[in-house]
């Protein structure tokens, strides 16, 4: 069964053999070796010189992470959302007593850099800005420098969802100034779930200082005070580290301009294939993303039929639509390790399966 | 390297090998399976009919979620704490908007369920009680059963720390009356760290229902609707819950009372060998535990130096003392996957360490 869905993604051999590793003592120094090493090598992958901490937990954790720790009960907070992970970010602010402003886009399309504009320009009050860099649910990336230029000039706080982004597509946290950015890594990173990312400027610092949401579990206040023993606050998941360092490993050998290139083929290559088979991308082709690629199902199919097909009768599984896409597309990940002839792999596989929920594919 | 902390514990071969598996879709069919037998098994062991979630997590995640999924802002809790865990317990519900009542017992002794009745014949409008079953930090279980009836003559919400006595120590969640009881997975249950699992009681839900506090992440509620479509909300550490299916499988078939006694077995052998060496327990024998044991270091014996000799020069991994106790106890771990044969070893390496920091053993 060949796993193709934008996350969890499948491990490497190597990766998932040092899972099997005996426990260590998360207070050692074997381990704090180890959280120094991986942690240093997260903050050149997310080209930051701020710090960076690891969380245990999946990516919904370390968004609310990102706003436990930024905001306070009441802050105006502008909410730039394009799709399912984006309205996520948005209500788990509400949750904790943000005044969200909503602006939202079409699904499908980009987030636009201007209505950002006009929505600070119309409300000074807004405190922080909250917005998805790949909205997984579409298959789409937004503009995130222009969008961080536009953040920078109004001087507010900008918190990004890039967990399926991060060491996939570029994305430079402190060139464009970003002031948390969260990951996960069961994306690009090819590990196992049960690992978060956070990274903070030092805006954010400042922000925190302030911010009053409560927080305990989250608090990058104590995770900093650890990290400098070597440590993390509370006892973390020590296979999914052992996990991270070999995959980190492969990455950083690799470098940033090579994992870029590659989730730049594979884009292509799945879009490309996409099309040859008669199908129309969700995503205007402009913002597609590199990492997920959302596609229309073909008229009167329901697109968890198809899913289920390749599923069960070609061995390959792809990810249906969610909210309110469910039944309307379905989604191929093409984040982390993954190759082109993997890609072909699931076109010929649905041109094999598309005939039988009554689509001809064109010769 | 020996791990004899108290978590996270030695993980058994096979499961260790399970982790070792390819990713699957955790929103599929596979992953539902694997969810259902591990929540079911779980209920068994937690001697529970109420509802089971895990969640991704260390184990203060759980704790976390007790309070924010029970209490609202000014609720009025009654925090019972006899060391670093009931303290942190205590922290949480007040981060989160509790006021709490301390009633704090003499480390190294039981939480008295008459200072618990006297504090809520005090205070009739506390809502909740908080206690830790197994304080880790000083190796004493408290009473839970007496402690159960005294809350529910009061008819107050009970939450219970177990992270590290279920699946150890009999902890009869229904029978007692416990409302919300969490555990991590690092612990008896013989699996690396990165799960944790939390218990509701009918009655937990009903003040779940009216409880204020922010929660998105460990929202039960979440948890509980995605159960029935046999999922997580949020993305789970699926390797974490291969290992999970191979370790419950094993305690399901050795049976609670099995369980039970093989840790009573190993904390009477440590208790013993500790005493044969000349040192005293820190813990009032009465309530010490069985899956961690807290000695005295020797007079004038700092026991980071001890533990340090043990570790480099003995290869056996033990836990220093927390808190005010830093430097004054040294901490034994026997649950989970730990044989007596282990424990004889702890002593005689120990026999052979003490003289090094100048403590004779007697003859």
């Amino acid at each position: 069964m060949s796993l193709r869905i934008p996350g969890p993604t499948p491990c490497p051999e190597n990766v998932l053999q040092v899972m099997s590793k005996q426990m260590i003592n998360h207070r050692g120094k074997e381990f704090a070796e180890l959280l120094n090493k991986v942690t240093s090598w997260l903050k050149e992958l997310f080209q930051t010189r701020g710090d960076v901490f690891i969380l245990t937990s999946s990516g919904t954790g370390s968004m609310e992470a990102a706003v436990v720790n930024s905001l306070s009960p009441g802050d105006r907070v502008l909410s730039l959302s394009n799709g399912v992970f984006g309205d996520r970010f948005a209500k788990i602010a509400e949750t904790f007593g943000a005044d969200v402003t909503r602006v939202t886009f079409e699904w499908g399309k980009a987030v636009d850099p201007d209505a950002a504009k006009r929505a600070l320009d119309a409300d000074p009050a807004i405190k922080a800005v909250l917005v998805t860099h790949n909205e997984t649910s579409t298959g789409v990336t937004s503009d995130l420098a222009a969008i961080g230029s536009v953040v920078r000039k109004y001087d507010k706080l900008l918190l990004v969802d890039a967990i399926s982004s991060l060491g996939c597509i570029d994305l430079q946290v402190d060139n464009w100034g970003c002031d948390v950015v969260v990951s996960g890594s069961q994306k690009g990173w090819m590990v196992p779930p049960g690992l978060a990312f956070a990274s903070i400027s030092e805006r954010g610092w400042k922000a925190n200082a302030e911010a009053k949401m409560p927080r305990f579990y989250w608090d990058f206040a104590a995770a900093k005070s650890y990290l400098e023993k070597g440590q993390t606050p509370w006892t973390p998941a020590v296979s999914v580290f052992y996990a991270l360092e070999i995959a980190l490993g492969m990455l950083i050998k690799e470098g940033l301009p090579g994992i870029f290139e590659r989730h730049a083929r594979l884009g292509r290559r799945t879009r490309e294939g996409v099309k040859s088979l008669g199908l129309s991308l969700f995503a205007d082709e402009s913002c597609a993303s590199n990492t997920v690629t959302a596609v229309k199902s073909p008229d009167g199919v329901d697109s968890k039929k198809l899913v289920g097909i390749v599923k069960d009768e070609h061995g390959i599984v792809l990810a249906g639509g969610q909210g309110a896409l469910m039944g309307k597309i379905f989604r191929i990940g093409h984040l982390g390790f993954v190759t082109e002839s993997d890609i072909d792999d699931v076109i010929a596989q649905l041109r094999l399966a598309l005939p039988k929920v009554g689509y001809q594919v064109p010769a």
